[in-house]
C-alpha cells in the first residue's frame, strides 16, 4: 500500500484530549525515582490524575482503581520488578492498559532481562523506547523465540515492526521522528524539539502521556500518536519561550497545560501509512 | 458559642514567621520519593532547614537533632513504616512535634492500616489530609474503638472534630476551605488557588510548612493556621504570575520565599470559632 | 612559597568545558532520592550524560560504560552502601574517577561510618563536602590512624589539607569560599551566590559538575576548580534574574546551559597558591 497521508483527520487529538480532561483517568505509575515528580506533574498537566505506589501489598488494589498502568524500569531492582509483575497481572485481568518504558534496556543485563520478563509475562499495550531500547528488545525477542535475528536489523521502522509482530503490542520508537506501529499501521510524528534532550525525563513523561491517552482511546496506536503530538507541540512552543534547559523544563508543563483543540491542528505534523 | 471572628489578630502569622526565620528549625522528613524535592525546597523557602533520612539505623539520631518530624505515607512500604515508628517514638520521647500526612489513606488497606498504626502507636501533633483521608481515619478510629461510626458522617467539620476527639491531635482537613480543629477551637482558612491542584505535592508541601511552624508555635492549631495562610497566599500570588502549571510551580517557591509581615495581613482570610 | 596568583590562566575552564561538551561523558550516580532529578538535569545542562542505577546486579556494568562515578550518601541505607562499594571497586579497577559526597557525615553514626568505609575501601578521586562534613572525616581519619586529632583543628584550609594528606584524594570544601586542595596545591574559588543555600541540592549538583569535569580533566584539582567556577558563575547570573528561590532554581540550569568560553573569563574569581 504505502499510501502516505499527511495530517489526516483520523486521530483527532483535540477531541480525545477534551474527553481525557472530562474523565480525568487515574494513571498508576511504578517508575524510577529520578523523574517521578515530572511524570506526576505531566500527568496532571494533561488533565489526568497520577498515583504512585510500589509496595507489593497494595499495587493490586491501586491498579484496580486506575485506568492505565505505567511500568518504567529506569531505576529498577528485583523488588520493584516483582511489584511490576503483580500490578501488571492485575491490570491484565481487569483489561487496564499497560505502558512499558524499558528504560536502559541494552545497557545492562538486568534491564534487558527484566524488560523481556515483563513482555513475556504480561500483555503490554504499548512499549515505548528509543531506538536502542526497542532494538534490544526486538533482538532479544527474536533470539528467545529462535527466530533469525537478522530480521531485526535494518531501518528503525523495520525494527519497530518486528517487535510489534512478536509481542502484539503497539510499539513507540521515539527519536527525531517518532515511529508508532502495530500489526496494521504506521504513524510518524514530526513534532518535537531538540531541547527535550537537554532535560531528563522526556521519555518518561511521554510514557505518562501515552498512558493518559490510552485510558481514553482504546486504539493504542492512535492514543500514542495523540500523546506524542501533544508532547511534541508543547516542546516546540516551550523552546520558543525558554533561555535554556531550566526554563524549557518549566515551560513544558505550561504548554501541555494550555493545549487546546485550537492549538493542536495548527501545529500537528504526522504521517499515516497503511502496511 | 459559635462566634465567628474574621481575621482576628490572635494568630499573628507574620510574627511567627519572623521567629521561624530567626530560629531556622530543622524539619526531619520521612516521606515519599515523588514530592520529596518540593518538600525540601518549600521548607527552605519558608526559612527552615529540611533533612531527609529513612534508614532505621539513623532515624533516632536524626530526629534528636530536629525540631519537628514529618511522616508522609505517599509511597510507603513496610520498611519505611518501621522507620517511621522508630523515629516517631524518639520524637515523642523528646517532645518533638510529629506531623502525619496519611497520603492515600482509604485508597488501599496498606495505607489505611499504616496510618492507623502510626496514630495508635504515636502521639501525633497534627494529622493533615484531604476530606477522604481524614474521613477514612475518623471512620477507622470509630470502628476500632467500638464507637458507632454514624458519628463520623456529616459535614467535613464534624468529621474533623470526631478525629480530633478520638486522637487528641490537631486535625487539618485541606480543601477549598481548610478546616483546622482541636478539642477546643475551629479555624477555617480561605486562602488558596485551584492551581495548587494542578501540580503534585501541594498537600506534602503544606505538611512541611505546618511542621516548620509547629517547631516554633506550640499551639498546633495556630501553627497550622499560620502555615496554611502562608501557603494559600503564596498560591494566590503565584497564580497571578503564572501561565500554567509549570510556572505556577516555580512561582509558588518565590512567593513563599518573599512572604513578609507586610504582605500577610493584607491577604489573609480566616475565621476562628470557639467550640 | 605562598604565592597567591589571581585568575591565573592555568585552569582554562572554558576549554575544558568545550571538550566536555564534545565528548559528552557518562556520569553514573548512586545518590539520594531528594535531589537526584536536579543532579541529572545539571549533568545534562553542563553537557554530560547522567545515568542513575543502584541495583547490585547492574552497577558494575553501568560503571563500566561510564566516565565518572558519583557516590552521594544523602539518603543512604545499608543496601545502597553495598552497591556503592561494588560500583566503586569496579570504577577503581577501570580507573574511572569517583567523586564522593559525604552528605551529612557527622550528623549520624551511620553517615560518618559509611563515608569512612567508602574512603577506606575505595580510591576516591575527589571528596566534596561542607566544612562540617570534611572536618568530621579529617577527624575520623586522624582517629582511625592513631594520629593526634589536634592537627585537624584550625582553619578550614588546614582541615582540608589534613584530609587530602590522609586520603590522597582531592578535597573540595564548599562554603562562601570554596577550597580545593591536593597534596601539592590549593585553589580558592570566590564565585557563587547565597541564594544557592535557599534551594536543596546545591552540594549534590556541585558533585555532578565535578564528576563531569573529572571525566575530561585528569588533574582533579583543576577539574574541581573548573566545575566550581562554572557553578558559581551560574549562581551569580541566576541570582540577578530571579525573584526568589523558585526562579533561582530554574535559572541555575539556564545559566549552566548557556555558559561559554566568553562568559567564564569575565566572571571567574579564583586564587591559586602553591603549598
Amino acid at each position: 500500500m504505502n499510501t502516505e497521508i499527511y495530517n489526516t483527520e483520523d486521530i483527532n487529538t483535540g477531541k480525545v484530549l477534551e474527553k481525557l480532561r472530562q474523565k480525568r483517568p487515574i494513571i498508576h505509575h511504578i517508575t524510577n525515582y529520578v523523574t517521578v515528580n515530572d511524570c506526576a506533574n505531566m500527568t496532571l498537566a494533561i488533565g489526568a490524575a497520577p498515583v504512585m505506589a510500589h509496595a507489593k501489598e497494595e499495587v493490586e488494589e491501586m491498579v484496580a482503581i486506575s485506568n492505565a498502568l505505567v511500568l518504567n524500569i529506569g531505576t529498577l531492582d528485583q523488588t520493584q520488578i516483582e511489584s511490576m509483575l503483580i500490578a501488571g497481572k492485575k491490570a491484565n485481568e481487569l483489561d487496564i492498559p499497560i505502558i512499558l518504558d524499558p528504560c536502559g534496556a541494552g545497557a545492562t543485563k538486568l534491564r534487558t532481562e527484566s524488560a523481556n520478563k515483563l513482555i513475556m509475562d504480561l500483555k503490554i499495550s504499548v512499549i515505548k523506547g528509543n531506538a536502542g531500547e526497542i532494538g534490544t528488545l526486538a533482538e532479544a525477542e527474536a533470539e528467545m523465540r529462535g527466530v533469525e535475528s537478522g530480521g531485526v536489523k535494518g531501518s528503525p521502522e523495520t525494527v519497530a515492526k518486528t517487535l510489534a509482530k512478536k509481542t502484539g503490542s503497539t510499539i513507540v520508537m521515539t527519536g527525531k521522528e517518532d515511529i508508532i506501529v502495530d500489526a496494521n499501521k504506521i504513524y510518524k510524528v514530526h513534532n518535537g524539539s531538540p531541547m527535550a534532550g537537554k532535560i531528563t525525563g522526556g521519555g518518561c513523561m511521554a510514557a505518562s502521556l501515552i498512558a493518559s491517552f490510552s485510558a481514553i482511546e482504546k486504539d493504542y496506536v492512535k492514543a500514542s500518536v495523540a500523546a506524542l503530538i501533544c508532547f511534541g507541540i508543547a516542546q516546540e512552543l516551550a523552546e520558543k519561550q525558554s533561555d535554556g534547559s531550566g526554563s524549557f523544563h518549566t515551560q513544558l508543563f505550561d504548554k501541555i497545560y494550555s493545549l487546546s483543540t485550537i492549538i493542536i491542528p495548527q501545529y500537528q505534523k504526522y504521517i499515516r501509512r497503511d502496511i
